[in-house]
């Protein structure tokens, strides 16, 4: 098992969708991808950020997972990142109604000393300059550097992110930011120019179509699992991210072969996130609901075709 | 084998994409449909209708891939129905340019004799009147029928559409068209909503995100393939159709399990439609080609979990 690096925001989120709102409650890309990391019990450190309003209990649930949060850094006398949003009846398209950067303005990742030396390191969604400096800290190449990144950065800070993706092997980005960063409208050429920009493998990310994964000329399609309800999908991004950076870390095998199943897994831990609102279904989630779901994953694709 | 029944337009397409244009090529849904199903040496009719000016040799096309022509009323003094569509960069949505009906506004569709037996029905995209009319002409209940409609007759001959689906196994429709039709965005909750009016089976068509398949509570994910170039997508989801069909024509096994192959088989022809104008594809297509189609097919979408 690999020591796994996370980092991103840990943070207040305020949802609201066609079926309810809420008030400030735990979020942030680190906070969820850590979350989802956890099923597989690696050791994991999140690097973060937060304010002096930032509640003890979550940094307790988190410490309950197993999830070191010596690399938070508590800003006495600032204030967490906070970040509203309200949901179309899609539940899919979103509007920002805030976005209170706070001590997240002035964010300088430190690694802890144990884990610089980490074998897998996920750098949630921040800005390419910030996630840089993470890698700068690793006493070694890290076996396996995984980035997940959005369009704003490649609205705002597109040679920092060309920079950064130079040394990374996995990005994990969606079907409109691959068009957005190649220029071209087949993810298929869209991901080869990817590869040829640094990572060699490339996870595009398509919603509630699921996720296509390419590493050269092999091609991976991972299913979303049609849900009759999604009730909250804030996080659904990073818990993937979670499942397949706490996948590869347990499993320590890079193969496209195996980067198919942390894709599964990854798929898998998302579909519980949008089942209640925040965090609050990955808190509770059991082996044996995890198991089963990834039984219906399988039996969602495979087939036994008879040539006829 | 079962005897095939193909009901649709045949017609003349004129086709403009960001990578060329045609004149007037042979099109339509029954074309298509057929042209699909051919692949599978059933025992298929195409029932349409056609003007004086179609030309014998798109005629002894058909029937060169033992598509029994008998059903095609030939109008003398009367045009083909033409369509003539321009599509985006995106290659996904167009503009209609040209509709001229022509001698489909009197299209009375006769199944010939010999065909009144048919143990299998697809019912392409037209009047749900006209769809209906056909199943009158079936001397016992099909043991499979088939169905396609658009979102057009649901606009303008919904309680039309309503009655024909009553009467059917299987609806092909795409996820727009699936939402419109019951008013839910969860396809998962459309699906049941649709099982209630008829179809025991649905099958709702994503484009280049694949399809699913539904069954009671049993849901199937079939992958569309993606594509470095989409040529012409024009008569894909006929393609898809008729490669569905003339797969359960030929197996005879309508089970859930044989119906997710019929869905990967339909995907798998359409995969070819695309990558030339019109028809032209799936007039030189060999077996040998689906089935190394058919192999990716299941390695985009197969894997082994292990359990961790």
């Amino acid at each position: 098992m690999s020591k796994l690096v996370i980092v991103g925001t840990v943070a207040f989120d305020a949802i609201e969708t066609p079926f309810g709102k809420t008030d400030k409650i735990l979020g942030g890309a680190a906070t969820f991808i850590g979350l989802s990391a956890s099923h597989f019990n690696v050791d994991a450190t999140l690097v973060s950020v937060v304010g002096g309003d930032f509640p003890q209990k979550y940094l307790d649930l988190l410490a309950s997972k197993n999830l070191d949060t010596s690399g938070i850094e508590i800003v006495k006398d600032g204030k967490t990142f906070f970040w509203s949003g309200r949901y179309h009846n899609d539940m899919n398209s979103r509007d920002t109604l805030i976005t209170e950067l706070n001590t997240l303005a002035d964010f300088n990742p430190v690694v802890p000393k144990d884990y610089t030396d980490a074998d897998v390191v996920m750098l949630g969604n921040l800005h390419p300059l910030v996630q840089s400096s993470v890698l700068d800290q690793m006493t070694e190449t890290p076996k396996l550097v995984i980035l997940d990144t959005m369009n704003f950065w490649m609205d705002c800070a597109l040679e920092d992110l060309l920079s950064v993706i130079k040394r990374i092997d996995v990005i994990t980005i969606n079907d409109e930011e691959a068009r957005q960063l190649t220029g071209e409208y087949s993810l298929v050429v869209a991901a080869r120019k990817i590869h040829e920009m640094g990572p060699k493998y490339v996870v595009i990310k398509k919603g509630e179509h699921g996720a296509l994964l390419f590493h050269d000329d092999n091609v991976f399609y991972a299913p979303a699992l049609p849900l009759e309800e999604v009730f909250d999908p804030t996080g659904a991004g990073d818990t993937f991210a979670g499942g397949f950076a706490g996948y590869l870390a347990k499993t320590e095998d890079v193969s496209f072969e195996n980067m198919k199943n942390a894709v599964i897994y990854g798929s898998t831990l998302a579909s519980f996130c949008v089942e209640k609102f925040g965090t609050e279904r990955m808190q509770n989630l059991s082996r044996a609901e995890v198991e089963k779901r990834l039984l219906q994953f399988k039996q969602l694709t495979q087939f036994e075709i008879e040539l006829t």
